[in-house]
């Protein structure tokens, strides 16, 4: 940031707020990793070519053929109406029920998360969140200049208890809490998913210390296994700020998702929404709209659960194969991501350079808190690599981290600088 | 608002910008528009049908088809590389030699917008904006909670004596002016262009005032006679930021629009741009890259030029004609929008509903500015009704202003109250 500064004629013209906006040290390590030969398990990029592409162009041909006057137009703000009653019914299977008037579509769920924040935070604010928690997230109320308190997650999800005491502390240190921002299923980037026991004990413990849940869920359809989990809001529609996406069931190229939230506070969503983009695209909304009425999506999702959860299979049992003792790692029963913690004195980011010197990729673990922990850790996605992909680069990983242990028990430590702040890693890592 | 904070369960947990973003009292007006019986010259809205649909739906199909595994990705925060580059093929029309490089692609100009006040603008900051502004710009600047100050502008644009004793006005007072913004040609909503003298006069005082410059230029391509005028951009490459759009030239649906910007600024705004949407949609980026290298895109632009020349024309000669003695308004060459003021004592906000009663409706001049003034003014758009429509609207609009002006003479005035702050219109009125 200093450095940046210096060479900034404008520097002294930017908004307070523009400060929290600071480009990460591993960007430029990621420019590397398009290249073919790394095996990139750093990426959360969906596989989007499972999609029946043919069948996908017929149907936008035909959509701008016939009704191009409606789908090259402006939309109303808040999106389009027949989509949101769509978006009802995929809600529906986790058992949320909504009406298609407090849906608001938006560019992605990313949006969403700026626009409730937008609303919501003030300068100095408190927003929770779990501890790793998705990148884009902390970027984004690092940019509305909030301050992220972190809450532990285990296994089972975030920990009520811990939950519990932080909201005590921070309710004696007389500080304002805007809201819990939470991803309970499948988490990003943890891979854990929080247990039907403990949804309930959140909701409660939110209830008593009147904290508003935003509940994050791209992946609660891709589970590996049985019926999906019921939404935290199927329980609780005037305390839940719901968002979902498109982008992992669908694709995430049309950045498609949208936000359920409370009647008062979508209609300050639709209004923070005009302002920031006057409406969202209709080419892109009716793309899904008709995608939704006309395609077998239900089973296209069937098909990626079952793509994704071949390629977890690959990643964990060439983890078990393959790590060195000392290494450990969630066990993923959906999604896309596992997390892996490294040996005592390693350090995950001051190793991605030699392991993408080693032609594999992966996210260092600092990315995931905003205060500059995490070095111990990393994510592993295994969504877009092909399984044999998937174990070559395990094979690398293990090499490097046996490489990395060595060096620890000759030099004492790997570990580099720390951190400091939230640094936004880029589209590409998700 | 003090009524929608009595109903707002949710009201003290808002950030102080949310107050900042008021619905406006002409919206539910606007529901009525969309009857067909209704003649609009509201909205903004361009004229998509013109454009060869069939010929588009092919193009957009063998996208999807072809290259879906890259049109239905995440791609970059910054936009596609080849996308930028034939948008600086297209400022190159106006005068712009830019690179690429420093291009980055948001969801229409009006993202653009957003991204920058986002990046400049503290609460209390002043921005400068002509008198009257793009409606859509003011409810952005409302939202970071700038001050905007508006500069009067005539038949010539932007009148240059007058924002150099603003500026002058504002440093005395020790203000910290932030930028103007400012729609030099085809203005939305007075259809004014700024003379080729004053966007020099302009540039210098900017330079003078050390105060940086926001083209906002989405109709420049749309002019009935001529060339397109040289860009202010085009004379300065460090103080000016410049937006396009494709919402006009190719289609508002795709949602995109470019901002150019120093290569400092550039930087922080992609990273702006991630915290706010991770990326732009690659769906439609690809979509007006293919149409800009496969399609005849400037001989359609000749055609949308034709056409809206065409509805200027049946809008002018209807004037000409039909409105009563008092009336005035401007005379725009290219773009959507004339800008008419009624006799004094006549109010066109108060007016509206009585006109949309009357089957005819247009924008009240209140909504572009954000000191509650003009309400003498109404903004009059030709761009979407066919001519035939235009004269019954204007034949109508005459019938009501006629009527207005009985009623003053009989009991003095028409004016209603006076509004406060910025409300934001909705999508439909651009």
């Amino acid at each position: 940031m200093e450095q940046h500064s210096r060479t900034d004629a404008y520097a002294d013209r930017y908004a307070a707020r523009a400060a929290g906006m600071v480009p990460s040290e591993i960007r430029a390590l990621f420019a590397m990793v398009a290249r073919p030969e790394v095996v990139s398990l750093a990426g959360g990029a969906p596989y989007v070519s499972a999609l029946p592409l043919d069948a996908v162009g017929r149907m936008v041909g035909e959509l701008v053929a016939g009704k191009g006057a409606e789908a090259l137009q402006y939309g109303s703000a808040q999106g389009d109406e027949q989509l949101r009653e769509h978006i009802c019914e995929v809600m529906s299977l986790e058992g949320v029920q909504a009406s298609a008037e407090d849906v608001v579509v938006t560019v992605g769920a990313q949006q969403a998360l700026d626009l409730i924040t937008k609303i919501f935070v003030d300068p100095g604010d408190v927003v929770l969140a779990e501890a790793p928690s998705y990148v884009g997230a902390l970027g984004t109320f690092a940019a509305y200049q909030a301050d992220v308190v972190h809450v532990p997650l285990d296994e089972g999800g975030l920990v009520p208890s811990a939950l519990r005491e932080t909201l005590a502390r921070l309710r004696a240190q007389g500080r304002r809490v805007k809201f819990l921002y939470t991803v309970p299923t499948f988490q990003n980037p943890a891979g854990v998913t929080l247990t039907t026991a403990r949804r309930a004990q959140i909701l409660e413990i939110c209830a008593e210390y009147d904290v508003l849940v935003i509940e994050d869920n791209p992946y609660g359809l891709l589970g590996f296994d049985g019926e999906p989990m019921r939404a935290l809001r199927a329980d609780d529609a005037e305390r839940v700020i719901y968002l979902g996406s498109f982008s992992k069931t669908i694709a995430s190229g049309l950045r498609v998702g949208w936000v359920l939230a409370p009647h008062a506070v979508r209609a300050k969503l639709v209004l923070a929404a005009e302002s920031a983009i006057l409406c969202p695209s209709n080419f892109s909304q009716l793309a899904v709209r008709e995608y939704l009425a006309t395609q077998p999506w239900r089973e296209q999702i069937k098909d990626f659960r079952e793509l994704y959860r071949t390629r977890r299979d690959a990643l964990l049992e060439s983890l078990d194969q393959l790590m060195p003792d000392g290494c450990t790692w969630t066990r993923p029963a959906g999604g896309f991501f596992v997390w892996l913690t490294l040996p005592e004195g390693l350090d995950a980011k001051a190793m991605a350079p030699r392991a993408i010197a080693e032609r594999v990729a992966y996210v260092p673990g600092t990315g995931f808190y905003a205060d500059g922990t995490g070095h111990r850790h990393m994510r592993l996605s295994y969504c877009f690599p092909e399984p044999h992909r998937i174990r070559e680069g395990v094979r690398r990983l293990a090499g490097v981290v046996e490489q990395e242990i060595r060096l620890r028990d000759t030099f004492g430590s790997t570990t580099g600088g720390s951190s400091t702040g939230v640094q936004t890693p880029g589209p590409g890592i998700v």
